[in-house]
């Protein structure tokens, strides 16, 4: 940085502390890594400051601040995304905007299942409000004891209950959000039904904050599901997992809350983050799914899997499975499917992906996507899995232990590349859950199409003319 | 009309004739009327013509041609809506655009719980093309014969499943759009999961027409519910009834399809319709409602209700009740619902109201807007009956017999004030599922906030710059 940068920022900051008061920027920049740095930690950038408002008027007043200094506006949650969304890429002219402050739930309805709690609940605070008044959020996904109800939102998350409650969008009912002016659009209501023209709350969700800055929502909660039941399986193969699945929907009446598919290669990675971890199924099988029944009241949950299963196993769909009979051997069969997660990150940098295609293509699409991968990559560990009830799977490549950063950065590009050519074959998602953020937006603008191009960059346009609200952040409008 | 006024008008006729085939053109007044005239026939205006384009291209031609005509375009699907969205109201500037002749479903794909269908498809073809493949659509309403997918999508369409399954915006997986400038955004994929950036087909759903014409959907489907049960329960008041229903979202594990409230005068209007009508129940309890559980597969939707009325009967939640044996029984309880609405039309010209508040505070709400409009209005009958779960109530005002049309129109309009004021007082919504059209717009201008407002002209100005599409409908830019 020049000196008169230095002088400037300096004098941005001066004027910052003045106007919001000190207790609400943070200009250290020691104090500020943790929000200039991405989860994973691969990138680190700076700000001119991290601002800290602790009200829906201070956001406001934040924001109103940033434009008449000329600052843009990085509004960032939990911090826990994985595609540089909520970080910033400009330390000259950007200031990050953390809601952690704004953690108040202010309402909890159990009458009309639902709340409104401020963007900076941590997920799972919200998670546990609901259950002490006996309900139930439908949002889980790892992240929960650090990710913000608002990130949620803005990234539209998805988790692992979506086959029974869907993505973010479908838990909202309300929004308030900050606009790029400093306007609030109060949008809070808990209607269950409201067609007063446009919904324009459906816009924000899901926005990663390129066009306001969301500051509380309402959400729908649920019957809280007293039983929980959770298999594991052992199966032919993904596309018998699949076959399994539909059967699934329709014998168990679609109270399943999740169904994840993990490949064999998955507990080797799991042994290697917990040496100790055993699991009463045989590892021998093709494929294993994670299955969980969920419900209150009067359906005995436990009754419906185990014939459920018996009826699956007398038709060959399913080559072995165990139920869990307690929450600790439950706990168990899920911290299989952690702990494959750990094994990976301990393997070093390698290529995560986090693609969808229609259900019914999927098993032809991982064929096609692990067969090239092996024939190209024939050193790395490829290994597809995830919630495979909504199409979506994660086909990670592992370089070997020997590659040295060069060689895992090629891989990683590589495989990327051989991975988008099969997506765009299947018509599929580049982004099943995480969003483009700054990591995926060269590759989402090389295949958005030109009408969907000038739409959203009409939308930004029109909302935030001056592209104050996290620029270079999914589009950029001067392309 | 002036001479030169009917002289510009057959000009513009004999250019659309030109530039888009005289098949796809309809001129004659007569044959215009019932595109031009509202569903219950209180409105009849004209149009410069109507347009019956075949295909995507076709649509997207004959809005370029409006374009260069200076016309704008009234889309309209199965011209059912309540609001004046879909008809025409200045007939020598518009034209009615109707989807009916893309009728055609494209895809059927049971193994991806999804289906592809063209905007005119009628609702009923859907279902029953779904119900073909072994799948349920979850979307039915009372206009399902005659109504089009096209338009249930465009006004974000409620009806008696939306407790399940959702409004028709949770039925999408995808939107294919001609925008106003005669561009075609195709976002018709089937993904469950897809996050790629601002997720632009939420803006077209409800949007009555007035951003672009929908002109195909891609539909989630869901496993076919092969158990109905339906039940018929007698119930001390509406505050019970709300009661009943959160005790039966958590005891039968939310897999209600229907739960309709109404009063005791919803039989005597049944009658009014039906004389023959007779109800397995007493009719002298304060309330009744209308329950119904759907499942497929192993769980006994018979055994669950009988448990749970067992339950609420012995908790006098529950004066008494009756379960129908067989479909034709089911269909006898239904027709006591649809009686109802049959029975009010026949008393002529009243108050027909649309209105949402949150289920905390439903009972509350309807007593306070029944005692007012008791007070004032004592020769009317009021009633109020609905889709109690979702916090939507229609409460509706018909005059007395005596009543002549100068009387009644007064009452209408007088009564509709009063509804609304305590609508307001609730923060409720003067629309929980027919939306605004042109009918409401004053009602939704007069009430709307202006952070909300500018949004919604700053996008129908970067969407539609020059008011081509459904002007006047919604929201009127210039005003």
């Amino acid at each position: 940085m020049t000196s008169s940068a230095i002088a400037h920022t300096a004098d941005l900051q001066a004027a910052l502390v003045r106007r919001l008061g000190a207790a609400s920027v943070i200009t250290d920049p020691q104090d500020q890594v943790r929000y200039c740095r991405d989860w994973h930690g691969d990138v680190t950038s700076g700000a001119v400051a991290v601002l800290r408002p602790d009200s829906t008027q201070a956001v406001a007043e934040a924001v109103r601040v940033c434009a008449e200094l000329g600052l843009a506006v990085v509004p960032q949650g939990g911090n826990t995304g994985l595609v540089l969304g909520a970080t910033p890429d400009d330390p000259q002219h950007q200031v990050v905007l953390t809601l952690e402050r704004m953690n108040r739930v202010r309402s909890m309805d159990p009458g009309d299942f639902s709340a409104v709690v401020e963007a900076g609940c941590v997920l799972q605070q919200v998670q546990e409000a609901a259950e002490d008044a006996g309900m139930f959020l439908g949002l889980s996904l790892g992240a929960e004891g650090s990710c913000q109800i608002g990130g949620n939102i803005s990234t539209n998350a998805g988790g692992i209950n979506v086959l029974r409650y869907g993505m973010a969008r479908e838990q909202v009912l309300g929004l308030e959000v900050v606009l790029p002016d400093g306007t609030i659009l109060d949008a809070l209501g808990t209607l269950r039904k409201d067609n007063r023209g446009i919904d324009i709350k459906q816009l924000f969700i899901g926005a990663e904050g390129i066009l306001g800055v969301v500051t509380a929502v309402s959400l729908k909660l649920h019957p809280r599901p007293e039983q929980v039941e959770t298999a594991l399986l052992g199966v032919d193969s993904l596309h018998t997992a699949i076959a399994l699945y539909r059967r699934a929907r329709r014998d168990c009446c679609d109270l399943m809350t999740a169904f994840e598919f993990m490949p064999p290669s998955a507990f080797m990675l799991a042994r290697e983050a917990i040496p100790s971890l055993t699991l009463p199924i045989a590892m021998d099988h093709p494929g294993y799914v994670l299955m969980e029944l969920s419900g209150s009241g009067l359906v005995d949950m436990r009754a419906l899997l185990d014939r459920f299963l018996e009826n699956v196993m007398a038709d060959e769909l399913v080559r072995d499975g165990v139920v869990a009979a307690s929450r600790a051997q439950a706990a168990n069969l899920w911290k299989f499917r952690e702990a494959m997660n750990e094994g990976q990150a301990q393997r070093g940098a390698h290529l995560r992906t986090d693609v969808s295609v229609s259900l019914s293509q999927l098993s032809s699409f991982v064929e096609q996507a692990e067969t090239r991968l092996r024939a190209e990559f024939p050193d790395c560990l490829t290994l597809s899995y995830g919630h495979v009830g909504d199409g979506n799977v994660h086909i990670n490549v592992i370089p070997p232990a020997s590659a040295d950063a060069v060689e895992r950065d090629r891989v990683i590009h590589d495989a990327k590349d051989c991975i988008n050519a099969v997506i765009d074959e299947f018509r599929g998602s580049i982004s099943a859950e995480h969003g483009i953020g700054r990591l995926k937006r060269p590759e989402f603008e090389a295949r958005i199409s030109d009408p969907r191009r000038q739409l959203l960059t009409a939308i930004k346009r029109a909302i935030d003319p001056d592209g104050r609200l996290n620029p270079n952040c999914q589009i950029r409008c001067n392309a």
